[in-house]
């Protein structure tokens, strides 16, 4: 059975099966969406409009036996951003999309009768249901409910209050093994779901399996990636501590970013550090290793439970632990784990609605510290759409431009994650330069500036960073396009036998000979796509620059600024 | 005595007075403002921060006896819309600065130390002191006290809580010969008035004369021009109606933006009609004429008395009362007075405010019609600064983003004034290519679509505006520059002693001989490089449209739609 674009109009609720056009059958994941958005979506259309298309697609691998595939990419533009937006996540649902034959599900147009509804994708196309039971419900509710009507075996992608909202923040939440929750976290795209009125979609399960042209080479090709991802020794420390064992790295690196980008240390690093996660898990009979989506072998996920040893939040990531820990400065995980669920129930990006956290103390909302003050903020504010919380919700930029505060980390209005670009100035190219706003997952410099992995570069220094970003940022855009998750990069930069090996995947499932040449090709060509969207839409190479503080205003303990000039930063696009 | 610059730096409140360099000698207003912001201000620089600079102006002739020829503009990099600004009013601080010697008042830096200050202008130079009994007070509050430390004759340019709160609606006031306020209104430059430090400007009074070169040629010009403005039927108009005569004609044209840009024609405006607001004035011993500056003979002003016969407002415009009238359906015009008031008070554009509290009635903030409502909002939620205050005193834009909002009636983030662009096409073409956002002052093509000035041209048809737009906003750069009140483009348009006697004032003023073709230059130039400020800051043609629902939704009652394409738009620039 080949793959098919499945198309659903929420203008009249209709639903379309087609044929993939040929130019798209190489594609997926990334490389797909936002090529489906750069070749349909007008660039200066309003996000929130009639005229933006939401789309997701598994990854080229999504479905297949190979190791850490399930990513599930989904993109628009960006109501966030206005550029053309790619996130992708784990959970079940890329997997099980791809199962059902789905290359891209496109949903285009908006109910013109402000009502809520539901989808159910199923092999022979969209069912689409009037939904009212589970408007206003957070997340988990809402899969609860699903599983409870169609049982537990669904995939759920949905949104919360805040995407029902179209908060600038929003993200939209996919169901994981477990059913919990896995994120399509930056860009608002969790608001382009709701301009649509769609407050859920369930995904059928089923035993189709996707097809595999050659599987023995696919199935020895597999056997190779997956051992080079388990022995990886940065596999081994995220498995281990998870993400979160960053947080002493990059302070000790004087880059964590801290009291809304003032310092580079936080004094609460060790209360809140991937160590201390670890120790307050295994005392509490919490899961320090988990899988966000079935066939991960990193594991880089946990169960966290409160001190009740009662479930509290799963995938308790760096970037949400450092931006409600050092960037508000609270130094408390079960506050942190606290509002992680509250963000994760209303369907937010922890990095953007966090960061805004940290302006919105700077602004005096609330005090730098008061982690109670961030729930209570989360759940009567933001939960119940005040004005307060419409303008938290919307994100940094938008608490920086609502309270006249010029100390705003963003850019293209995206929130600057869990690095300080004026101590890994690799990490500030991505940042400036990244097709989508300030995104870390977008060109990873930190594996090379800080972890060693892929060789090694001053942090410090601004020599090699623009090629260190390029090279990053094109491997990444490929990476993103095969469903797989994005830490195989740090196997794939250091053993020899990986990236080979990943290739080899994607040649016996399709009965293709890419080279590993080719792969870079598309990641430089899904760039392309993506800038000229961009350009189309009226961004400049002006927009590619980080505010003006970080010029300005030294980071303790290194006491430097952000020192990469503009002709410099331009040079990223010479390829 | 030649005419300096006296320039203020706020970051050590130091001022020096410089000779004025020969390529600012014969430029004044707008041109000069807009000349210094290009020359000293990094376009990409943070509106708020330190980087920005707040310019005032007198015009060319404003000082002498030259009727109506006392505007000051103001200048500055716009928080509002990220584009060069220059907003000019009456008052009489700019007669008060030529006479003064005062060239441009140029304020840059910003204090660290997070005080406010008052700052005296005399024709030695700038003293600068420390403020605190005035911070929080309204407009009146600040004008009565300044006059009670300095004397009724002072000088007065001042913000309201709203730009002390940076506020991006915020505008700046100016004292009025009666001790009432007029104001730079759009784009926000009370916000960084308010980034500076800076509660209120006194402006000296002076015996001193502005030196004219040739007094007689000087006399009998005046006299002339004089004449041409007095003889206008428009000026007569605006006399005996004041702006708002434009109530009944706009409506009747079926152009008058009714319930936030959904209608063209508002049931209700028999209530708020220039007709009725002179009647009332009349009935309750109000002014119907009153002149903004001295040495006006137009007098479009009027002084509004509440039903106790109380003076409640004056400078009652007719974009006040259409924005709060028609687009909010407030049928009243004693709640449009009040909040008249309130705004002028709380220092806000009421255009951009009103037309946000347009955008917040369609998110279910307050009912369409709640005049009642509105002045709530204004008094406790903005005059407060809570987060929905923040929210409506940032704007249209910021309400619309808020609350997730499509129709928005902005360009380049700012409101949309009192003609739609769907019924009136010329006033469209000035909206998406005005170098400062969506403002009718920028190119007033009502004048031929509409009033017949200046020859007519079909309201409805494309053809032919963007010539109108062009020409229009190449004369009224050049105008802006003169000091010269905007309404002397009527008589200018018409009779053809009004320009040449203009000229003539101004090469009578500084001993030289500019013909009306250097006029047409002066116009071109100052608009170009206002427009390079742009680009250099990162807007493109992409930012030189209008919001797309104004060409999808028809408006009735000619239903029709905004359909002059981009290619056509792009070719304003074409000179």
């Amino acid at each position: 059975m080949a793959d098919k674009i499945f198309r659903v109009n929420m203008s009249d609720q209709s639903c379309l099966v087609e044929e993939v056009p040929a130019e798209w059958l190489g594609l997926g994941g990334r490389g797909l969406t936002s090529t489906i958005v750069a070749t349909e979506v007008e660039p200066t259309c309003h996000a929130l409009g009639v005229h933006n298309k939401l789309i997701f697609a598994p990854g080229l691998l999504s479905g297949t036996p190979a190791a850490n595939s399930g990513r599930l990419s989904c993109g628009a533009k960006s109501p966030l951003t206005g550029t053309i937006k790619e996130a992708n996540s784990g959970g079940t649902s890329s997997q099980m999309l791809a199962k059902l034959g789905v290359k891209a599900l496109i949903i285009e147009g908006k109910p013109e009768d402000g009502k809520w509804y539901g989808l159910r994708v199923s092999a022979l196309g969209v069912t689409i249901y009037e939904e009212k039971e589970l408007i206003g419900k957070g997340n988990f509710a809402v899969v609860e409910a699903v599983e409870k009507r169609l049982g537990g075996g669904i995939g759920v992608i949905t949104i919360g209050p805040a995407g029902e909202m179209r908060m600038s923040a929003a993200n939209i939440s996919v169901k994981d093994p477990d059913g919990k929750l896995r994120s399509c976290g930056r860009g608002g795209l969790g608001a382009v779901m709701g301009s649509k009125g769609i407050k859920y979609i369930a995904v059928e399960p089923t035993d189709n399996k996707v097809a595999i042209a050659r599987p023995e080479q696919f199935k020895e090709a597999n056997r190779a990636f997956a051992k080079s991802l388990i022995d990886n020794p940065i596999s081994k420390a995220l498995g281990q501590y998870g993400t979160n064992v960053l947080v002493n790295i990059i302070n000790e690196a004087g880059a964590l970013p801290t009291r809304n980008f003032t310092g580079g240390q936080f004094e609460g690093h060790e209360k809140i550090s991937g160590e201390t996660m670890h120790d307050t898990i295994l005392e509490r009979g919490g899961k320090p290793q988990h899988n966000c989506h079935p066939g991960c072998v990193i594991k880089c996920s946990q169960i966290y439970n409160d001190a009740g040893k009662q479930y509290k939040t799963s995938g308790f990531e760096y970037e949400s632990i450092w931006a409600l820990g050092a960037d508000c400065c609270v130094a408390n995980l079960d506050d942190i784990a606290e509002a992680d669920h509250l963000l994760d129930d209303l369907g937010l990006d922890t990095i953007e609605t966090s960061v805004a956290f940290g302006v919105a103390m700077e602004a005096g909302v609330l005090n730098f510290g008061d982690g109670t003050g961030v729930c209570r903020i989360l759940r009567e504010e933001i939960g119940a759409g005040t004005p307060l919380g419409r303008i938290i919700g919307n994100g940094a930029g938008s608490v920086g431009r609502a309270f006249g505060i010029t100390r705003v980390p963003v850019v293209k209005n995206q929130a600057i994650p869990a690095y300080d670009p004026r101590a890994i100035k690799g990490i500030g190219v991505t940042y400036a330069t990244s097709t989508m706003g300030a995104d870390h997952t977008m060109g990873y410099t930190i594996a090379t500036n800080i972890l060693g992995v892929g060789g090694s570069l001053d942090p410090l220094s601004k020599e090699g960073q623009v090629e260190l970003s390029r090279n990053l940022q094109i491997a990444t855009a490929a990476i993103d396009s095969t469903g797989m998750c994005l830490f195989v990069a740090f196997a794939a930069l250091d053993d020899p036998n990986c990236l080979p090996a990943l290739v080899d995947m994607i040649n016996a499932r399709f009965d293709i000979n890419l080279t590993a040449g080719d792969v870079t090709n598309l990641g430089m060509k899904i760039l392309k796509t993506e800038r000229a969207f961009n350009i189309a839409a009226g961004f400049t190479n002006k927009d590619d620059r980080l505010p003006e503080f970080f010029s300005e205003e030294p980071l303790p303990p290194h006491n430097v600024v952000w020192d990469i000039d503009g002709k410099t930063i331009d040079s990223f696009w010479n390829f």
